[in-house]
């Protein structure tokens, strides 16, 4: 029976015998005495066994070899002078083992070593295929125990400090419009009928507001079916909260407590309250983009109104049509970006243009103060326009000044792409600082081209701000996103809780009376029975403890991760399924495999 | 801004300005003094408004109704002598409005009542229909609270007491051979193939062992697609738990510090320990049963030995083809239960026959100790053979002894059918009695006549008795569960950690090595890398609440339940979706309605 877990054993235990389990992380042979170290979740101990002070044990000892498993029982001695290792915890101290008893080997190669010493770089498929040797890697066990310590300062703060209360919300679900596509299943006992798995407990957790629970909370699985491009998988975790009776000022004045606490707790950082706010409209002004990065400068510069009337068509012609022309100042940007990167084939351009811009002007600022530019702009400028450019930008020697000019979107999109890619290449971004910010007063809607309609920016059931309730269309939105160094970690609202308001933003939307009925009639009708005013926030879980972890993907803070092709290579799901099943289910695979 | 919770107010708030906020639990009218019981999460509070005292607040109370959503602003005065109420934690108090704000009224009928004054039985599918209004009543909000009051104190204890960490583990993944259906749901993204919902995470706690995560716990979401017959969910919560290095010995002692832990955290209850024991044989020998209830006795006998060289060729004849014959013995039975119940057509003999019995045959002993029996038994029975009967179950004057003769399974499932339905008629269940039971021992494996094959009692992955090897097919399992008042609530074993022996249980149930190797090859190759040993068990979450709320389904301590028709009568789920998302997943519905 265990004594002591490895990473535990002191110098104040020397003297005691004691038993422990754990995995051969490495074993040496110095002449006879054999060294082992031996790894539990806690850490490493060195164990020794030779012929003469442990000859019970040194016969197991010589025939053990990495990653077996061993239950050893052993006096805790003091190390000699030369061998202290100020490295590891117990590096004052070794075991002498009595007693080895070999629990199981390994039969078969390791695909990778997974001792803490080996530092190797693995492929991330072979790490995913064997997960469970993979988790035994000092980084991934630290990231699953990071993740274990976010979720319950979480859950102590919301539970003990705010008096929140957990409530699990159905998996086997209704479709919820969160704007991806949903997971579905066939129902066997409902022929012809479907589940849908949640995309969030959204409605759930309101209707829960409305049974009068005052205050929720979840870490709650939600599913979206997208094609995972970017950093997704098909199942992540939320932190899910929903209030009443509260305003958005003590919304975010708890969360910002959760999150202090969180910080705290987890990593003895204290944070400064309260977090800086960006509305929606400064946050594209400044750096185009509505989760900014402000780790670092490099704002953007609106210029429009000093080139809408200059000789310059393109700038002209953008500004007379609606559009902006913004500029991305970058110091010291003359010396180190050629103009080849910024003409069609370099990399700059092809941020822009992978962000929709046609092209990519500029100004560069020479040591002498001389401007140097293409000839369009050198000639269609007058010098008193160039020069106020220069006095807005804070351009001075040395300076290279990037053009977006187009529609609002595009630019911004395009210099927020800009501003990042030169921030990592000039070494701006210091890892140490954590920025967290919250934006505020997004609009209600954007509009979407493909589908020629307004569609809401985070979801129908937000509230719209009450002075804008005269034109819905463009009213801002009481809701309220928690970015941390440029990731949007949370994002929450005040929800509508009138009907009619509710029937307005679903018509604003272009849902029929009809189909609001149809998909959402269980919440008009809630409305109907005293909705009390509420609000609430997600954070997601997983991209929270990357950020905290100093990981680049999620898939390095989960378990058992999916990859881009949304498989599991552990278990090689998705898998075929027999014929029996899909009938019984009332159901077929259309697919035709090519051959 | 709230300042109280309506349940919080005393007497030591007298003479304090207060604001809060909540729901009319009723609106009373004596003679122009209005009275509002005023309530939220936390309880209720009497609010008062007349036309002298509160001229402000006067007219808004008088228009209010009941379950309108108010924020109420007053003073906290003390409640005349004659109006104390005794029976709620306020009712040394009440509050005169001076200010009351209506945030949301109740525009149509409500279904039913949901006051804390009202105790109608209201309809199962009108309450889940308005689950949010049915959440809003007493009882429930209390169960919720209940709930996670159970899951907080399971938290606590396994994180602060016992160093388990949380783990999250796939909701999308691969069929789990766990004995029930598998909700199975097509891939988008990997056309032809489909993900499994998880019916236990058991798989991936084992391989968190293997990666030296040591102890996990998980409250996981479990899925079954079974016909809904009974108390089940489509979806179902289980604490659950694994394991490394521990003997059953010491999982067992852990279990109990937590199932004690939890009584004595949410109602205050010390358990004592140890927590009985009874073997499988034992449970079936004495109850009939591997979760008997032992809050009563009733204890069967086995009376084989004694007919089987009657002359009663139904008893003799079962014990010579290896059947059993046992008895129930009821005492004061013979009164109350007439033969009209034991014959066909009578409730016990449906009990029986329902449990696959043919006929129920009885002796009755009469006031003067006289046998009265059917006359086969009579004339068949020897004297001693009858007196041999009487001493061994214990029976005198007023005695009814039922018989059960047959295989051993049915007639331990027909006696313990029974047994529990007399001891509900007898009333002999002490509704206040915690009766917690281990039991221990089970075999391996159980046969399936229908198939005609071994099947897993618990799961393949259970570990044989170590003095059981030699015969597998035998063997005793190194399982146990926990049975709470005749209800298994938990169920655990040590795991297979050695390849040989694995290969060996799956070849007991008649699974190839090519089946074997295509289901479970990751977990047989994880063998080959240091498994540790490991065990573990799981808690089925809703059925421990509902013992602990007093509740008879545990579709009143989940928030949103399924129907026993899998249907959520709240949001309609599951519904048809659109044929162009079944397209893009390339399945179709082989659904024909009939017409």
């Amino acid at each position: 029976m265990r004594t002591h877990y490895c990473g535990e054993l002191r110098k104040e235990h020397i003297g005691e015998t004691v038993t422990f389990y754990g995995w051969i992380d490495r074993r040496r042979d110095h002449g006879g005495v054999i060294f082992l170290d031996l790894r539990d979740r806690s850490g490493i101990v060195q164990i020794v066994s030779d012929p003469q002070r442990t000859p019970d044990s040194y016969e197991q000892a010589n025939a053990l070899r990495n990653e077996y498993v061993v239950e050893i029982t052993g006096r805790v001695t003091q190390r000699p002078e030369e061998s202290l290792n100020t490295r590891i915890p117990t590096g004052e101290v070794e075991i002498y083992a009595d007693k080895i008893e070999l629990l199981n080997a390994v039969r078969k190669q390791l695909p990778f070593q997974v001792s803490v010493a080996d530092t190797e770089t693995v492929r991330e498929d072979l790490r995913l295929k064997y997960r469970y040797l993979d988790l035994r890697r000092e980084r991934m066990a630290q990231n699953l125990q990071l993740r274990h310590q976010i979720v319950k300062a979480m859950r102590r703060y919301l539970e003990d400090l705010e008096g929140f209360i957990e409530v699990e919300t159905p998996i086997l679900t209704r479709s919820t419009p969160e704007g991806a596509r949903d997971y579905v299943l066939p129902s066997r006992v409902n022929p012809g009928e479907w589940y849908a798995l949640p995309q969030s407990p959204q409605l759930f957790k309101q209707l829960l507001m409305v049974s009068g629970l005052d205050r929720y909370y979840q870490i709650a699985r939600c599913f979206r079916d997208e094609d995972l491009r970017a950093d997704r998988q098909p199942e992540f975790t939320q932190l899910d909260m929903e209030m009443s009776f509260m305003s958005q000022e003590e919304i975010i004045e708890l969360n910002e407590n959760l999150v202090c606490h969180i910080f705290k707790t987890v990593k003895g950082i204290e944070l400064q309250r309260p977090f800086p706010r960006l509305t929606y409209a400064e946050g594209m002004e400044r750096y185009g983009s509505d989760k900014p990065d402000t780790r670092y400068g490099l704002e953007l510069v609106d210029v429009s109104d000093i080139v809408k009337d200059s000789g310059f068509k393109v700038f002209r012609d953008t500004v007379t049509n609606g559009g902006i022309v913004k500029i991305l100042p970058i110091p010291n940007g003359n010396d180190v970006i050629s103009n080849v990167r910024i003409k069609p084939g370099g990399d700059l351009f092809k941020e822009a243009s992978e962000a929709g811009a046609r092209g990519l002007a500029y100004i560069r600022v020479r040591d002498d103060g001389e401007i140097d530019t293409i000839g369009a702009i050198k000639d269609n400028l007058s010098e008193e326009q160039k020069q106020e450019i220069l006095r807005r930008t804070g351009a001075s020697s040395g300076h290279l000044l990037l053009f977006g000019a187009g529609e609002a979107a595009t630019v911004n999109k395009t210099l927020d792409r800009l501003r990042q890619a030169i921030a990592k290449e000039f070494n701006l971004i210091d890892p140490e600082k954590i920025n967290l910010l919250w934006i505020t007063d997004f609009p209600m809607f954007e509009w979407n081209a493909d589908e020629k309609r307004l569609e809401a920016l985070h979801h129908p059931f937000t509230a719209p701000h009450p002075d804008d309730l005269s034109d819905l269309k463009t009213a801002r939105a009481q809701a309220y996103d928690l970015v941390l160094n440029g990731v949007e970690v949370g994002g929450g609202s005040l929800r509508i809780y009138q009907r009619e308001i509710q029937q307005q933003v679903f018509e604003a939307i272009g849902l029929s009376p009809e189909e609001a009925q149809s998909k959402f009639g269980f919440l008009l009708e809630a409305f109907e029975y005293g909705t009390p005013p509420h609000g609430g926030i997600a954070y997601g879980l997983d991209r929270l403890v990357m950020l905290l972890a100093g990981e680049e993907s999620i898939r390095d803070v989960i378990a058992f991760p999916k990859t881009q092709q949304a498989r599991c290579l552990l278990t090689d799901a998705p898998s075929s399924v027999d014929a029996k099943q899909l009938k019984e289910l009332h159901v077929a695979s259309t697919y035709k495999p090519k051959s």
